[in-house]
């Protein structure tokens, strides 16, 4: 990464709009994270940063995948190096399961996901929970599995000192990737497991899982600054034409982005906002480079409270 | 229909089944309704009330465009010639609109639905309250129009003695079909119109829409025998290949329809289950014979809770 021009990944034009984007960047991108997935068809971790540092971005998200790629170690190092903020691990969770070696092999799979996490120093490993197991239609017990998973591995999380971020993802997942579903549901799991608010277990707020939710702006504020550990973004198009891959670019679709942020500031949580856009129809199929150019422009048109932005906890 | 043998659709066999589901109607089919969207590619209403009455189903819930091409007067003929139950109209709502002159539009539309109901005797008028007005990110003020397109309607609803009934819909179409996402949100909205409980507004509650809420139980037990108006029925499929029209038939996907079944009469409300299917890859491709057979087999199987059904308030 060192020693390379910003603009080797492009044409002398986009190298020249890389370093201009990488100036407006010191000055005015501190607000912005860019979760790798958004670019996950075009690159792997490696080329991912080197694209968030050409336009100026200095806070990222990975998967565990992603990692898994490059190795734990090398990708902890390029983010030591290059001095980056990392938003959130994702992720860990899917803590339902048939049977209890199951329910046990997800425990041991969200260690590692926690040491992982720990290595790159990320604000939170986000978790989705998982949802029914398979042939089960018994919501209430995935929801108990769930609960008992997370209070399995927070001990080592508190240890490791990596806030575990419980992620509620709209209903429409609520069969097979998420049992929890409402903002209000996880923060009542953050009560059970945490009520002293030590800031080791709180939630990933995502506005395209929660941005229908009439208690929205109640669940936020009593979240608070000790519970909000992540802001995640994008956009709600109207139609969606695939419930996993059809998420929109800021600006698209129909969320009152400033009016959440404003909501989300007001609860104590000045933290990056985090791109996370799953496109199989259109944002996978566009260059890294224009994915993150597009990003950057909606961002500090749209996104923005006007407020700074605190550092890193 | 009347004078037309039970076989007139089919053949012999057919017939003959048809006549067998009738005699095995009269004895168990009490708590079934069909909801006419299941077989809205498949047959018009004189055509959908037929193929109900050979499989000694006796309870629909017809729609408007359905009444429309038929007439109103026709129809409510066939439903007093046949002494059918009408478990609710589809639909009166979709208040949201960009100007006033828009929201009255509504106002007058849901009037002439209240009409219809009154007409065909329909236990209630089933409202899907809208979504944003064209161009809007303005979620709470969209949940303003529609409270006060409710209460605009409610004189007449009280007055033609046509219950409505708020029905909830799945976050997922909060933007283009309801902003109106959970039960508590719709009860909430009883509570303030109608505080004295009266039974002249109340939810539609479907299994589709809801079946995921953490509050399920709380909020069916809270609406109780006054607000619980409707128990709409089918199954959530995973994986679920569109947003509108990928419906399951009761028994294909993760929903516990028995034990759902149980809340809904603990709660108060022992009529009938009311099947409703948008099916546009599956069901919607078969012949209504066989969509209404499998809705029998399906109902008396996994639906029921073992207790008897009430007649119509």
């Amino acid at each position: 990464m060192a020693g390379k021009s910003p603009g080797s990944a492009g044409s002398t034009q986009a190298g020249e709009g890389g370093r201009h984007a990488t100036e407006r960047g010191r000055k005015t991108l501190e607000g912005l994270s860019i979760n790798l997935a958004t670019t996950r068809q075009q690159w792997g971790f490696r080329d991912a940063v080197e694209g968030c540092l050409r336009h100026g971005i200095r806070a990222i998200a990975p998967w565990r995948d992603q990692l898994a790629a490059i190795g734990v170690a090398e990708a902890a190092r390029i983010v030591r190096d290059e001095g980056l903020r990392v938003t959130g691990l994702c992720r860990g969770g899917f803590f339902p399961a048939a049977d209890a070696a199951g329910r046990q092999a997800a425990i041991d799979d969200n260690h590692r996901a926690i040491e992982d996490a720990a290595a790159l120093g990320a604000d939170c490993l986000v978790l989705v929970t998982g949802g029914l197991p398979p042939g089960s239609r018994d919501l209430a017990g995935a929801r108990t599995m769930v609960a008992d998973g997370v209070a399995a591995i927070l001990p080592l999380a508190r240890a490791a000192r990596v806030p575990l971020a419980l992620e509620p993802l709209h209903p429409m997942y609520a069969a097979d990737r998420s049992c929890l579903n409402t903002l209000a549901q996880a923060l009542d799991l953050c009560d059970a497991l945490d009520p002293a608010r030590t800031g080791a277990i709180g939630i990933a707020f995502d506005v395209y899982h929660c941005w229908w939710d009439p208690q929205l702006e109640a669940q936020l504020l009593r979240a608070g600054p000790q519970r909000l550990l992540a802001h995640h973004i994008c956009d709600w198009l109207v139609p969606t034409r695939d419930l996993l891959t059809d998420r929109g670019m800021m600006g698209d679709g129909v969320i009152d982005l400033k009016g959440v942020r404003r909501i989300v500031e007001a609860a104590g949580f000045s933290g990056p906002q985090e791109v996370e856009i799953f496109s199989a129809g259109n944002w996978w199929k566009k260059s890294g480079d224009e994915v993150l150019e597009v990003c950057v422009e909606r961002f500090l048109e749209l996104c923005r409270s006007g407020h700074a932005v605190a550092s890193p906890p």
